[in-house]
């Protein structure tokens, strides 16, 4: 049974988000149709297993999933075969075949999230769906040297949702930039880390907000880190701003 | 009875074109929605002109309409109030008072439009309401070539779908241009002139696709405007990759 790595996009408006669900449309069940059907296999006993989940809304430009397929097909040929099957949404940009132990989920070194914000006035009609209109004043000094104090190890608590069954709240986060986007009057967080919890992204980002607009101190991410208490950091930036860009693997 | 010019842009995806029809999302019909609840006017007596019609699909950046009030209110107010209201595919981007005597139909000194191709080998699912894509090879010199050809004043009953009572089918392109934008993998073609049939642009650009990929000699618009056959020119560009992007008028 040859293993097949597959890189994918897809727009997250139309799925409620990644993981299969009965009666709704999710990235994973499409997938689990288009691999069951490519291999004909009606009862749908191929499994497809990605890197993590995303949730409802949220977008996706390199998640990363593998699958075992009944026989070989060359990379290339089972590409087409894939996004000639694909609804619009979803798109396959690389596939690989890979050894019998790669596993989408447990190999991997990290991820990278990116949040775009857009600066309009009034929500740009073209945009409503890829990214978070933000129109208030933003301190940008403040919330660069505010992204700087969640670089390293440090317990998440005050930063995860609720409706998990993590336990440890401990992740590293490598790297946070904030890049300008001026012909497109949009900013973008980039977050890059060994993994991240449940909405931890898009809180991070509500704080990082909050900050620039000087709703809370500069360095307010560091008693977040003491308090371990999620009631002080309410806030969640919307799920249609939010993309998962990569998913790292040992070369 | 204060005139108003309104400048908008919608994302042309959920309406079923700008005019307005009967038990149908039209532009036109959320547009007087909105200005009759503006001016508390139960009846929708009040009447929103818009400059031409755009078909269902086909987007605007730069739509003009305008519309009395029974009463006056500062231009940035009403902006304020008609975005306060609007869907989130339209967002009124200019309000300005005008005289009594200003039309948006009439008073248009020509229209440009836009129309954008991605040349991806698979559909982007971010752009796929947004640009046509166009995966095969295109020889953009040629297109540049046969571009020329559009410009001056012509007969387009090659060019003009049917279903529209017009009888002139006389109209001048001021300028055609296509631009490249390799970060995006997007070439687009725009159309600057004095007005524009039905379906015009899109059957123009159709023909220039052709021409890029050699399906038609160089020059075939020159013949095109001799024989005055729509049978000649029977591919229609798909909707959601045009764009109206302005209407001009006499300062």
């Amino acid at each position: 049974m040859p293993r097949y790595k597959v890189t994918i996009a897809y727009d997250g408006t139309d799925f409620a988000g990644f993981q299969r669900q009965p009666n709704q449309r999710t990235v994973e069940s499409v997938l689990t149709k288009v691999v069951n059907k490519i291999a004909k296999n009606d009862e749908q006993r191929i499994e497809v297993y990605g890197s993590g989940r995303t949730d409802s809304g949220v977008h996706a430009y390199g998640q990363v999933v593998h699958f075992d397929l009944p026989f070989d097909i060359p990379s290339k040929g089972l590409l087409h075969g894939l996004n000639s099957m694909f609804p619009l949404d979803i798109v396959a940009t690389n596939v690989t075949k890979v050894d019998d132990d790669f596993h989408s989920r447990f190999n991997t070194h990290g991820k990278q999230y990116r949040y775009k914000i857009s600066r309009n006035q009034f929500v740009d009609p073209f945009k409503r769906r890829y990214t978070y209109n933000f129109k208030y004043h933003l301190d940008l000094e403040l919330i660069k040297i505010a992204m700087q104090d969640l670089i390293g190890k440090h317990d998440f608590t005050s930063f995860a949702a609720t409706g998990n069954s993590t336990k440890d709240f401990v992740r590293e986060i490598y790297n946070v930039e904030l890049i300008e986007y001026p012909q497109l009057n949009e900013i973008h967080f980039v977050f890059n880390g060994s993994g991240f919890l449940y909405n931890q992204v898009r809180i991070m980002t509500a704080v990082l907000l909050e900050i620039g607009t000087k709703k809370r101190p500069v360095h307010d991410i560091l008693r977040l880190f003491e308090v371990k208490d999620r009631l002080q950091a309410p806030l969640t930036a919307p799920a249609h701003g939010l993309y998962l860009e990569k998913v790292f693997y040992e070369k």
